[in-house]
């Protein structure tokens, strides 16, 4: 019997932990706020995220220890930016689970650490002394929304062993939700921590009444650009070329549902970051924090990215929307 | 001073008549009906396509001969299917053009012929005996409405030969329209040709109630299967996940202005074919015609393409939409 713990209750945590216990693993939430635990315990509901979603029945506590007690699969469902003081705060209780059980550590979060360049695998082999094969990230065209309401959907989860990628993949197959396994972890992360970025840049173009012609070229070179940095870092371009590749990039970049189009349409409109950020329930969206550090990933390893550049501009030096735009559309013609 | 014939006066066509005029290049437009050609020449505008579309100066003509009288440019925009009865009817004049002008003859067509399974640049060899170096292709995501209203939009013209390919780029690029020269022509002919097939389906997805997370899904593995056929016919896999690739794919499944994408959409609601047409304007989207060709030449190639068969058998064999998403959905989990 397979038992898994999903610390953080999210909405992508929820989501989550709703497609394992309908794929009939044992799951037990943890969340940060004792009310929210409550909710998610008595009335298998998250008030926060996801409210009109009614949740299978799973088990809930607002105490790690009580969560990871006993777990083979445990679930890192918290913002990438606190995933390493989570992990240090939860490292005794992690060790248990890695040594007593065997434990599969399954990253959902998706961005590179800020300061340390670091993906999220790294930042959970850092703190936890984990060996990375027990280490797993799952990415994909996973709009948590569509997927607690059961519309159907496939995802990537990447372990270089495989093995292990096959076993997280059975405690999650359903009818609705088709995990697909993958032995490139680095390719699966770098999809997943680029693609907020130029979901941005899509936003901000059809926030400025560009058409479907110029986003999908956003999307292309965005592509092109993402393939660049992973190939650098060691990345299979077929995984990019995949579902936590192109996948995900184009459901972001495409979708309303998306917070970093909506958050890059405001810009696109003449908003301020401030009205971006109040249009999209008070949150920045992950790109914006994201940019930069892709940025500095990128220039360490001597990569060029036009868009994220241009995107950090935008957010973080005052460049206006028009100029960045015209910067891009500027650039000399030549081959592909 | 370069002289351009565009041959085929369809939204394409005239939009891309316009794209050379503002970069310019001096532009004759053939029509097949007089009434068009009169209003092209005399108004500046197609009364039958993009009709609130104002249009730089261009000549027009519905006599081939005229159009292709000292142009070293010959642009063939007439649909797939109709393209080798054109040519052969337009042989001698190509011929001139050919032999006297050292003309390029850039095909805007995309598809497979019925029956012989050739590309378009492989019937405008066979029919006209130009030297395949001669024949360019240009493909992208370029919805036709957006490029005749001046957004901006990126293109591929591919040619084997590299200095060919240059001259054509410098004769439509523009602050708007931003072509980049490949000489990958198997390439951007499969994205072009296959691209409309994939649509069908994302519409369908859209049609049955499915959100952006199975358009995603349907979108990167409708790339992977060109990209098998695309490999199969030695075309290089970048040139499919560059703009006549991914970008063209996006453009067509996610915009409201592509009809393919609408066709399938009136399907996966329940309509009939007919009830689909006629909320398309009485057109047959080209994904339905060219999905037998499509998987026939995969078949000739022993490449797998599941999304395609399934299309075919819902626009020909009678499978409701419902089957069709079921078979998809229900195959073995596996490695992606």
């Amino acid at each position: 019997m397979t038992r898994a713990a999903v610390l953080g209750a999210g909405s992508w945590g929820t989501a989550y932990a709703k497609v394992l216990a309908d794929a009939g693993t044992e799951v037990t939430i943890w969340a940060r706020r004792p009310e929210v635990a409550l909710a998610l315990a008595t009335e298998h509901r998250n008030p926060f995220y996801l409210a009109d979603v009614q949740l299978p029945a799973v088990a809930a506590t607002d105490d790690h220890e009580r969560a990871l007690d006993g777990a083979d699969i445990v679930v890192l469902a918290v913002p990438s930016q606190s995933l390493r003081g989570n992990l240090e705060h939860w490292r005794p209780a992690l060790r248990r689970a890695l040594d007593e059980n065997d434990a599969s550590l399954l990253s959902l979060a998706k961005g590179i650490e800020t300061g340390t360049l670091l993906r999220m695998s790294q930042v959970i082999t850092e703190v936890t002394g984990a060996d990375p094969g027990s280490v797993a990230v799952l990415s994909g065209p996973n709009l948590a929304r569509e997927i607690a309401t059961g519309q159907p959907a496939a995802t990537v989860i990447a372990c270089s062993d495989e093995a292990r990628a096959v076993a997280l993949q059975q405690s999650c197959a359903t009818g609705y939700f088709r995990p697909y396994t993958n032995v490139d972890v680095v390719g699966c992360e770098i999809g997943g921590a680029c693609k907020n970025v130029i979901a941005l840049a899509c936003g901000i173009a059809s926030g400025m009444g560009l058409g479907d012609n110029s986003v999908a070229s956003l999307i292309t070179r965005g592509l092109a650009e993402i393939i660049r940095l992973g190939v650098a870092l060691g990345a299979e371009p077929v995984t990019l070329a995949g579902l936590a590749g192109v996948g995900d990039l184009v459901a972001t970049c495409t979708s309303p549902l998306s917070r970093n189009r909506s958050f890059g349409h405001v810009l696109g409109a003449g908003g301020s970051m401030e009205a971006a950020q109040e249009a999209t329930h008070g949150q920045v969206a992950e790109g914006v924090k994201s940019c930069g550090s892709v940025r500095a990933l990128a220039a360490a390893h001597d990569v060029e990215m036009p868009l994220t550049d241009a995107v950090n501009l935008v957010c973080h030096e005052g460049l206006s929307v028009r100029e960045a735009v015209g910067n891009l559309l500027g650039r000399r013609i030549k081959p592909e």
